[in-house]
């Protein structure tokens, strides 16, 4: 394996992003190529064969690109399609949920933890079950946030409806006096200072972005995969692919990566299985 | 035809209820069957193909209830499958859209006509098309209103954050000097006081549900098909179907309907093909 090759990044459509900047922040050598669902989203009302079906179907596209590792940076194609991604690869796969959970497990001090996400990530209970594979005896307190990948969207990141609604939110959780959150939806970093907030200084907020950026470089220095930096890298260092409406993907990228994306290319996803 | 027999009512979710409760309302004799296709929802970022099929399994389901009369009560699904539906069936069939649109173009005076709905129903253009085809020199000003419907759904409808939320949304429609706004959403309805003060006395606010059980009561009318409320109506009078999740859209359905439903049977819908 070309150690120089691009890490494939995934999501059913721009949450993913926030895992993407992760990377390029923490390992900025190296290539990435991401590809975004738009035309298929959301993932977390099919069911789990659909969402297997997807994911192997932009696996397949990944692996055409030659990347290195894939990192599975959607919460639902993690929990119910991340051992089938690893049937089908001989490189290395990661999800966005077990990296996140191993640090909240190990970090909260009360054994309570708090987690937010979309419905259908807090009623898959994804992340009780991750969090009680680390440690049995922790309390796992859900909240699902519909609202807040709209507000997200819609880019209210510093606004205070958007305070106003995540204070909402939290309330519960406060009532169960919790240690520790986990933002558990791709979207929800950008409101990381908004959770800060609300939540105050005493509950240690977990990124899975963040960890999982941070499991990618170990498990590629594991691997003696890390890019060699000494070495010029052939091609675009950063390629973004989506399979609707590139247009749309595009404003929201540049709104939160380091540097403006140029080009964002469409294709035809279903034509890989 | 059975002037007794229900009539079928199908939305790709909850948002259909609205006119569900219109027609209970409107026609408080007439029986009804209501689908909801929670399993498959949002059809607004499907593709026509897609939104055909899954609307003709919807008919073929309601077809076997013995219905007198379809109401498509989902913008995606008129605008895309209402012909196809027409020509599977020889029962009248109604959608959404074009009775609202007939008569906001009767309305305005100064032709300029506000549309708000989600990203989709924005987007594709459905009602400027179909008002357009009533009056083809209005000026029409659409507005994508991604947050509404998970405040609706929240259930946060007389709510300050749900007020500010839609006076930042209509901002752009004041600019345009509308005089006329179609609630382009089955789910805006339920906002319909908050449009109210937002927009003020001055703009007329046109809701397609209401519109459409309107039109429903006379195409019956015209058919003679209207109930013959001295008859005692065979079997339960409102009857719901979903292909998903029945307890969450219980719990909606008695938010908003003038009486509370008891059962709501989930049906695998995708054995109507």
């Amino acid at each position: 394996m070309n150690c120089n090759a691009p890490i494939g990044v995934f999501d059913s459509g721009v949450g993913g992003l926030t895992v993407a900047r992760e990377i390029m922040r923490q390992l900025p050598d190296e290539r990435m190529v991401y590809f975004g669902d738009t035309a298929r989203l959301p993932y977390g009302t099919k069911s789990k064969a659909t969402v297997i079906r997807y994911s192997l179907q932009i696996v397949r596209f990944l692996k055409t690109k030659g990347v290195k590792a894939i990192v599975v940076a959607c919460n639902t194609a993690t929990a119910q399609a991340l051992e089938e991604i690893q049937a089908e690869v001989d490189i290395p796969v990661l999800g966005v949920i077990g990296a996140a959970a191993k640090v909240a497990s190990a970090v909260t001090k009360n054994g309570r933890i708090g987690v937010v996400g979309t419905t259908g990530t807090i009623e898959s209970g994804m992340y009780t079950k991750a969090l009680k594979s680390f440690d049995p005896n922790v309390q796992v307190y859900g909240k699902a946030c519909p609202l807040l990948v709209s507000l997200v969207e819609e880019q209210w990141l510093h606004d205070w409806v958007t305070e106003e609604v995540v204070a909402r939110y939290m309330k519960d959780l406060e009532y169960k006096s919790i240690d520790t959150l986990i933002l558990g939806c791709t979207h929800y970093p950008l409101l990381r200072s908004v959770f800060r907030k609300v939540a105050g200084e005493d509950v240690v907020l977990v990124n899975p972005a963040y960890e999982t950026a941070r499991e990618l470089g170990q498990l590629l220095e594991e691997h003696r995969l890390r890019c060699d930096s000494d070495v010029e890298s052939a091609g675009t260092k950063y390629e973004f692919f989506v399979s609707d409406a590139a247009e749309k993907f595009c404003d929201f990228a540049n709104s939160i990566l380091p540097y403006d994306i140029e080009q964002v290319q469409q294709i035809n996803i279903e034509g890989y299985d």
